[in-house]
């Protein structure tokens, strides 16, 4: 195969940051693993809108569509709160999505031990969690029409849809339960068939492709109860399948409950392409922090962990995605902290930076 | 005045037991402090798709409209789950809550002292704390049209709509600042703006009614983040508004973090009747617990603190809802608990009709 190509856009905020630390593990692997990638750096969100006047420029667009892998870092931010929607840094990320098709988006919500603590939950709750939310990226109310805002009587009307076809539940659906069959055959779909026809017609086609994985125990819940039961006792899951909108909630929600949010890596994935390699973009879980933007606090994990997702989903290099993991483990056991994994203890901080070198070192 | 009148709708699963006990409370206040109501007991859910064929009959619909408030138990069961969607328990809840237009569903998160070691959270984080959700309830997806499963192009495609006039939205985002006056003074606003037009519509008529309240600190987050933050740090809310579907999700997460689900009470209120009180119905957060149905073991205090919700918002008896109140503090206090008030710890629960007594016997 020819050396694979990645898109890397840093976004806004902390992204080029923490993208930067990517960096320096993928020059890393280049030169000692004989790992090199050939590499594009380009614009996105409030990045690509000051340059270009769009979130995402149709040249991105192409070449995101011909590269192996996309690294994401993250986008928005207050600067860019009273542009008009069509043109806000979401809508570079929302359109990278749909234009990808990058139905699958696994979100990892696992808590690491040296962090248990940092959890707003009791550590019997949390310590040693690892479940995996899945949720649909390409469709529900994020891209339904119509939508929009109209008038009608006299007053104004905001107007969203939700929209699934049993193709887009079956196609997440399958990559669920493939997905549960390599952990630990659990999955649980969430919706809410007891108000929306569109749950019902979710729960309906997931149980349909259950019926070829007997292996894997399906159970549904409703969406309210569901982020009730991440609250009370996340660790009752394995693997969660749900929708574009519910998951955006849940996934949150439950990356916050590990207290690892600086930590959580994501990989939004699509159909094969020619070369086998399934289409796919990698980010961190967390957004774009303009509270702490260029300072250098944020913690690079998550982006750093987003690249590791990339080596096993995308590069079929699972021994070094482990190597890597295993280099942040053991930077973490040694007590290195950015500044989200301290706590009021008053202990120093190492930067951004800091700690990126710190894991190339551990590699 | 008249004697108020009451409309009670039991329901489904413990919904009966935890009413009975309310009952109890109601006869107290006619034969101790000359409080007396005309009472009508109705079906309402499953136990009305039994006798009906239908969840809530228009007879009942009809009483529901001209009563003073309508007290409910829960709806729902496993026995209905194959059933038609029109007529599920749900649809019951729904119609009464649409065709009342009970707008403004008022969920007080809080936090019973003695209950503050049940959270999943943290001592710190929960002990103390007393939240309150606003949560829209008659519009948003729950209701908007176009909604169905049709075929398109050979496959079938579930349909929800979320709509939301202006003036919806202000009519909930009014009693929410009222709220906020009455209490600490600020309200956070919780919407997809940066995804959902309708989150766009939302915020700015939010921020609108908002400049009628200038002593009220107004902030807006996305629901995911809110998600996140009611995980984090609870205590950093007062009032909380949200639409329907967001409001689903984010109280019942609320109200689990809170450790104190069998306890939670809520109100929905509409526009003032003739006679000055608002169109009301009142019922716990919590559901309708099939698992534990039949077996006394279920816990009535959320009934009864919807009932005193109901002394206080309907019926303009403030004192005597404290009363109430602290009567069920001193049960909690003395030990008292059903059985989901214990830990582990192997101490005897009371019955549901024992704890009604208590609360009584402490009246
Ligand atoms: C930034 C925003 C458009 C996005 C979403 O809502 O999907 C984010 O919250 C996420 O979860 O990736
Ligand atoms: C029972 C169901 C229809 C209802 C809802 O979704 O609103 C319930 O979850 C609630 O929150 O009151």
């Amino acid at each position: 195969m020819s050396t694979p190509s990645l898109l890397i856009l840093p976004g806004d905020g902390i992204g080029p940051e923490v993208m930067a630390e990517v960096v320096k593990i993928i020059d890393w692997y280049g030169e000692n693993r004989g790992l090199t990638f050939d590499v594009t750096m380009d614009l996105v969100g409030g990045a690509a809108y000051d340059a270009h006047g769009v979130p995402l420029s149709d040249e991105t667009m192409a070449k995101a569509q011909e590269v192996d892998a996309v690294l994401l870092g993250a986008v928005g931010g207050p600067k860019y709160d009273t542009l008009d929607f069509s043109v806000k840094p979401e809508r570079g990320l929302l359109r990278l999505r749909k234009e990808m098709d990058l139905f699958a988006n696994l979100r990892p919500a696992q808590c690491f031990d040296a962090l248990a603590d940092f959890s707003s939950l009791k550590k019997d709750v949390v310590a040693g969690l690892d479940i995996m939310i899945v949720r649909e990226l390409t469709s529900g109310i994020y891209f339904g029409e119509p939508r929009g805002i109209i008038t009608e009587n006299n007053e104004r009307v905001g107007i969203n849809t939700q929209r699934y076809t049993e193709s887009e539940i079956e196609r997440v659906a399958r990559s669920s339960f493939e997905l549960a069959m390599r952990r630990n055959r659990k999955l649980c779909s969430m919706e809410k068939a007891n108000v929306m026809e569109s749950g019902i017609l979710w729960r309906e086609v997931v149980t349909e492709v259950g019926k070829d994985y007997p292996d894997v125990a399906l159970s549904h819940m409703y969406a309210d109860a569901g982020a009730m039961q991440l609250c009370r006792w996340p660790k009752q899951f394995d693997v969660i399948v749900t929708d574009n909108l519910f998951g955006d909630l849940l996934s949150d929600a439950a990356a916050m409950l590990t207290g690892s949010l600086g930590m959580l890596p994501s990989a939004s994935l699509g159909a094969p392409m020619a070369n086998g390699r399934p289409k796919a973009m990698y980010e961190p879980v967390h957004g774009s922090a303009p509270d702490i933007a260029g300072q250098g606090k944020a913690n690079p994990i998550a982006c750093i962990l987003s690249f590791a997702m990339a080596l096993r989903y995308s590069f079929d290099e699972g021994e070094e995605a482990t190597r890597l993991e295993k280099a942040i483990e053991k930077v973490l056991a040694d007590g290195v902290r950015t500044a989200d994994l301290l706590g009021e203890e008053g202990a120093t901080p190492v930067s951004t930076s800091e700690m990126g070198d710190k894991i190339v070192a551990a590699l």
